[in-house]
């Protein structure tokens, strides 16, 4: 897969003329639309507007998240009161995708994932759990809750761990938070396994906003905030990176209009 | 480093002819002299009269631990509780390496580790902490102090972490614990850095033990046992790998006594 691929960063000012081509956009969400923070953060100024112009330009928008700490439809309730026009079917978050998989493949998890995050997983069996899935699970990240994961993982003939998402930390407003991948790593080293990962920067993850938009990966730009868990850290991955930067989604928006 | 280095598993049998030169023996503890449990677990079958052996045999016999749920002290009273006549100053553990390590360095630590463990550093400066120590905090690896840890380390102009010891998990009367080496791992991922590890298997660790018996690598026995975190997956340690397995320290002992 070969998207075009914009980051939201200080170092703007690349040229744009390859955005010509564009049929389609994908938004990352935090850092991009909005600034995360305790109260649930604010928009970042300009993004509102520029959503706007995307969809109102005919351009095929959709958006991905990694927001696990939450169920999607409460996250995208979350976007609305903040101003911005976005429906629950647009917007691709770990969980529900996972639900698919665990569907797909006949898993039953056990769930170590934030408590706002559980009505994802109501219809899920859960009973005789043999995988574990974890997210952006926060203080309920304890060191009991982790050995219980670790347990139910090592039990297993052969041990199955999902994680939703892989990010290293993200920034609230009372400082710097450890982020999933980071209990990822841990378990990923107890077991000596390698985690599934649900998500950004997952290729099967963006394959399946690709198919929605029933565009080829060329066709579409995906625009994410530098601290999306793709840069600058995981330069290396395999199906994306970085084609231009800019300061904000207002002037990606700007350069994408210009051009189209 | 190249030491001798037989393994307490259930491959025993295989031949012991290069004991012959042997001068020394370092022992590991948690498996090799007693088994690890709730109550603080109990000595192995035989090895308390092997010690004594190996000792009236005049080897010159040390013993290492990556234990940091205690002080060396504490440690150590609890094994000559269970029968074994062993001295404090043959033990070496990794909070006194690693005090040594600080001082040399002059670095004040931000430590995440056991509260029992605390007393090993009551002479070390830890204001203004510029690298940060965990050891296996068990419960205290909760996700605010793990958190608080992150901060630190990654305010650093230079992350400098040091783990001691780096085990996956251990096996205790109630179930598997995750060790020291998960949060190690955790830790790294989040700020992209290399611990250093203080213990077994670093080479800097046995190292410290061969100077104190003034004995060459090759002159020395080292006699772990299986989940020593050496085996069986890391086979590819650089300095140490498995001549010879054995049932327990009384095999050991019989067939260093037999072979010397």
């Amino acid at each position: 897969m070969r998207m075009r691929t914009c980051v939201s960063s200080m170092a703007a000012g690349s040229s744009m003329e390859w955005l010509k081509s564009v049929k389609g956009v994908i938004l990352d969400m935090c850092g991009v639309l909005y600034d995360s923070g305790e109260g649930g953060g604010q928009a970042i100024h300009g993004s509102i507007e520029a959503v706007k112009r995307l969809m109102d330009s005919g351009l095929i928008v959709r958006f991905c998240t990694n927001e696990t700490q939450n169920t999607r439809e409460k996250f995208v309730q979350k976007l609305r009161a903040m101003g911005f026009d976005i429906s629950v079917s647009h917007v691709f978050s770990p969980a529900p995708a996972l639900v698919r998989i665990l569907r797909e493949r006949r898993l039953r998890p056990h769930l170590l994932v934030h408590d706002d995050l559980m009505p994802e997983f109501d219809d899920v069996d859960t009973s005789s759990p043999n995988c574990v899935v974890i997210g952006d699970a926060a203080d309920k990240f304890s060191y009991q809750n982790l050995n219980e994961a670790f347990r139910v993982l090592i039990g297993l003939e052969k041990p199955l761990l999902f994680s939703l998402g892989q990010g290293r930390y993200y920034k609230e407003t009372d400082g710097l938070k450890l982020d999933v991948g980071v209990f990822m790593k841990a378990l990923e080293y107890a077991c000596d396994v390698q985690a599934e990962v649900v998500g950004k920067p997952s290729a099967d993850f963006f394959q399946t906003v690709l198919n929605d938009m029933s565009l080829q990966p060329h066709e579409v730009i995906l625009q994410l905030c530098s601290g999306s868990g793709l840069w600058p850290s995981d330069e290396k991955h395999p199906s994306v990176r970085a084609d231009g930067y800019v300061d904000d989604l207002a002037a990606a928006t700007d350069a994408i209009l210009t051009n189209h």
